[in-house]
């Protein structure tokens, strides 16, 4: 690591600071009431005119991400600077980076920003992950096709997010269909893995190298998008534990300083993990912190890029998670009313289909 | 009531909507973010140039509480109007409530905002309080003390907070003197109650009547400001059950809407309560319902005023919350080391003795 990973040098944060944070949607928001709590000021820099977190921020860079004279400022109020989202350009990145410390920091933004780098960078730490290859171009998939054989998925290498940027390809399917829905763009093909579960390991890393992972957790989807998040996980110890020995590799081997989350197929009746994806951000999968466990995933992300020490990630119970998407926002009144049911809103105003509206938390207490 | 004590007609507040909140303290802080879980803006409304709630607002006024122009500014901008202190004037309340929903409404400030009013209206509710006699001159004074006897508390009617605005009188003190050094300020003559506790019972009521109290939480207080309160409060049940019935006594009698706080002394053995104070608010006693209870008062009383259902009142463990005044602020780095302690800091730039800088709750869950 460098020192331009990083950023420029760190000295200590304390309450009545501000951390700058990238992007605007429901992460930052809730992120910036996790630092409001501990004191600290946020300052959100975001394209969109009306992105939720400005509502409880106390300041606000409406401008592109390219803007490096928006950036130059930003970066000159702040004291640290964090993201909500995995695909900020490594320009942005290396902008801010000159000026304030940036956690976590270019590294894992360029690994996780590219299928392939980011599968690569798991392989090579003995992690296992499901077979792919790179696909630039129809020779390649063809290759790739016979390689993994079908079904296997085809995804764009960059910016792909719930389900978006991917395609199936079935026995009987053109692959050439397939790279054409993609647009044509450099490609990964992943080869089919028949997985019982998927899991996350939400976890922190502390500027002084402490790790704190919480329980693996159970997702479920529904086209593309987290539906469902749910505690216990319902897998062996011995997973759980291979599960979050993994994460922690790749937190370290990332010389990563704040909360990563790490998508994962269980597979081999229970028996073993396959990294999907790293996020370099706290996540939908991690929502279920903020009443489930005795530190929010967001605390603990500020407490990291703060060098604060990591908070406890004791469970409270038994814990479920519900995204709402769209329109499903409307049973609001109805998850008021129902006792313990913890409401989440986002304040969004456009209920499109698709898009995370809010989400709901149940837990049901350790007797 | 008439429609002037509650505010202009109201329509329901979903969320998107915007509540206004007088007063930018710790307590509009909490509120806010509170309120921004739920999908709601908040607009803080304050003299301070620089209050600790605007970092957590979509929107601030800064201006005097008798600027009228700038109350009907704000009253038009926002969906309901609520407060974090209560000596809101009733000047500043009347002109808000023409044209914007004011919850609780203006009669429960009219009654806390005066002690005799305050002791008067309970009494007549047949709850118990302190003896007391109404003091507006010297002749007052000999006549009460001679009634009540010595020890007793000399308070100014109005404005007093944390021990500020009373003076005791013991046995051999010229009553003279404590009457001066209230500046001779209309006041009340409180007798001397032997208790063996201070409780307090937080609780909700909404606005179609529904009730729900917080168990009794134990207060301890060092130089008249609160220092901890703790749950369970170590009390009969049958005196919670009883503390309870008169909070909400009080309540209705009040056609009270959102969080109100009644200070108790228990007395007689455990086997009986009288009012010290009632808050028509939420309190610094009830800060441990944030991560000690199901539903923190801060989104109970936000849940309130805005027409919704109340959320539940559960609580989550054996709790214990204590305050941070002034320098004690600077404890921060070793609570945040403390596994299991939440760091509640307000984000005040100047720790000046006497200032509530913040609080540090833990929570030690049911077996």
């Amino acid at each position: 690591m460098t020192e331009a990973d990083t950023g420029a040098p760190f000295r200590p944060i304390r309450p009545g600071d501000t951390v700058g944070i990238l992007g605007g949607g429901q992460l930052g928001r809730m992120m910036a009431t996790a630092a409001a709590a501990l004191g600290l000021k946020t300052h959100i820099f975001c394209p969109d005119e009306d992105a939720p977190a400005y509502d409880v921020a106390a300041a606000r860079t409406i401008a592109a991400y390219d803007d490096e004279a928006a950036l130059e400022r930003f970066a000159r109020a702040v004291d640290v600077v964090t993201y909500e989202f995995e695909n900020v350009p490594g320009r942005t990145a290396s902008v801010l980076a000159r000026l304030v410390p940036l956690r976590p920091g270019a590294l894992c933004l360029a690994t996780a920003q590219d299928r392939i780098a980011e599968k690569s960078f798991v392989a090579d730490l003995g992690i296992g992950t499901a077979p792919f290859r790179a696909v630039d171009g129809e020779a390649d998939l063809a290759e790739a096709l016979e390689a993994l054989g079908a079904p296997a998925i085809l995804k764009t290498r960059r910016f792909g997010y719930d389900g978006k940027g991917q395609v199936r390809i079935g026995p009987g399917d053109r692959p050439k269909d397939a790279h054409a829905e993609l647009g044509g763009a450099p490609a990964i093909l992943e080869g089919f893995v028949a997985f019982s579960k998927e899991i996350s390991i939400i976890a922190a890393r502390g500027a002084d190298g402490a790790f704190a992972a919480y329980e693996p957790c159970l997702n479920e989807h529904r086209g593309g998008i987290l539906h469902r998040t749910s505690l216990p996980a319902g897998i062996p110890d011995a997973l759980a534990d291979k599960a979050i020995a993994a994460a922690r590799r790749i937190a370290e081997a990332l010389d990563y300083v704040g909360v990563i989350t790490v998508e994962m197929f269980v597979v081999d009746g229970d028996e073993d993990i396959l990294v999907n994806e790293i996020a370099p951000r706290v996540h939908n999968s991690g929502h279920w912190t903020i009443e489930g466990a005795e530190t929010s995933q967001f605390e603990q992300h500020i407490r990291a890029v703060c060098g604060w020490p990591l908070g406890s990630t004791r469970r409270r119970g038994e814990v479920e998670m519900i995204n709402l998407i769209g329109d499903e926002i409307g049973t609001w009144p109805a998850i008021l009313a129902e006792p313990g049911a913890h409401l989440h809103h986002y304040g969004k105003a456009n209920a499109r289909p698709g898009r995370k509206m809010g989400h709901v938390t149940r837990v049901v207490p350790h007797r």
